[in-house]
């Protein structure tokens, strides 16, 4: 942020991050306020995407499970886990993936042809993440002449139940070092990731605002992506974050309630009118 | 090496790798002539310690194969592997490990206290690399106020039974990037590990040879640790090591015979004469 500048200045368009800033990991209510608050987002003209790193379900469970908490009107194409965007990178460079991802996420491959595999995607695998299953993608990848690995994401662990778990950027940092190969991620904190998004909303990145708990993933890749970076303290949030060596959030805040709070009332009477017309 | 000296000069000990030197992987005979090479070292009155990052099973069962193979005057104190080193270090340093090994190298941790753990030690655990295993490694390491984690060696991968998988370095990369600590090295290619050795039979490491297989682990290893490196064109010898861009081994030879051959030939009348008295 330049100094002096707010960071609520100029936004156009706001993303969330959906774990912990929606809901608490494995808590079964949204967290308060948050429906409240993306409906407030939507009513004053300000366009909304969500940004995940979710790759153990389909884009579509997702959307009604966010649902079922009481965000009513979530739309899919609102949603952006990393597999959509990870089917159409593969498109584009015509690549066949070996998949090491969980089963439930699976359908959102659709049609990606896997056989004859020239790369790699690793998601959250969960309990997939066998020897066995390591060691198959581990001897895919090393047979290639160019190894091609991707991650979606780059997590290192994350709380399942009480329990903290591996994540899928502690498992593909094994096969990159197994590999000698740098995987590309797909999903935050990428910028290519965060731009598909961004454009999706017909804005550039200078008039967004990502609002996140992953003081590295979602505020640290909001800001070198170009976009104002907001952290919440709620979810994966400990209060070291505030003190991150690298990540400088553009603001620092209770919960999602009141960093929209604090958006909506910087905005002049004529801010969202182009949206609403 | 000091331009103009030769490889063997002053060479009073020797250290061998076992897997790559004295036999393929998943052979059942010796290397053509290591059988001999081996008796050759003692008799002409060189010291022989055999440095090996084998984790897999306990060191009898280690020397028992080398004996069946042809080794038969192999003697259990001259072999070195990581795990007696480890166990030295958890002895000095007061710590009880939590232990992710492999069940068939378990007696070699004998007296070793477990519970409470305070640190945690990786060894090439093969398929008890599961999900829930390194999961439960992972809770206890990153519990810890500070996180200490040794890994048995740091190999990419090897071939078993014809196919590659994955080492104990891969699997330790995935805990240090998911706790953020580095990985404390026991065995190949730790000074500390091969000064072990060195110092058993007595010599300082400027009047030791290692010879091994493998340009970073023995080769490496050893420059790094004072001695002179000898890459034999056996086991998982590549030609492309020979162009290795860091690691310049002190001579490069067809085999563990060969290098034999070269420094007994190279020996002076008086040489051995101490340990032979």
């Amino acid at each position: 942020m330049t100094s002096g500048r707010k960071w609520t200045d100029g936004v156009e368009g706001v993303l969330l991050d959906i774990t912990g800033v929606l809901y608490e990991s494995g808590e079964s209510e949204a967290i308060q306020g948050s429906i409240d608050a993306v409906k407030r987002l939507k009513d004053a003209g300000l366009p909304v995407r969500f940004c995940t790193n979710e790759t153990t379900c389909t884009r579509q469970v997702l959307v009604d499970k966010l649902k079922r908490l009481g965000f009513t009107d979530m739309k899919p194409e609102e949603v952006f886990p990393p597999i959509p965007a990870m089917c159409q990178v593969l498109k584009e460079r015509g690549l066949r993936p070996h998949l090491l991802i969980h089963p439930s996420a699976l359908a959102d491959f659709g049609d990606v042809a896997t056989d004859n595999p020239n790369c790699v995607v690793v998601g959250d695998a969960i309990d997939e993440f066998s020897y066995a299953n390591l060691n198959k993608t581990f001897q895919t990848l090393i047979s290639l002449d160019k190894p091609i690995l991707f991650s979606l994401g780059k997590g290192r662990y994350y709380k399942d139940g009480g329990n903290l778990v591996l994540d899928v950027g502690s498992f593909s940092r094994a096969l990159e070092y197994a590999c000698d190969v740098e995987a590309e991620i797909v999903g935050k904190p990428s910028a290519i990731f965060f731009n598909t998004a961004v454009k999706n909303m017909g804005l550039s990145a200078d008039k967004v605002v990502m609002v996140g708990d992953d003081i590295v993933s979602d505020v640290g890749g909001a800001l070198e992506s170009g976009m104002r970076g907001v952290l919440v303290r709620t979810g994966k949030y400990r209060s070291k974050d505030e003190n991150h060596p690298t990540v400088k959030p553009s603001a620092i805040v209770k919960n999602l309630a009141e960093a929209v709070d604090i958006l909506i009332k910087s905005r002049k009477p004529w801010d969202g009118l182009a949206e609403l017309a």
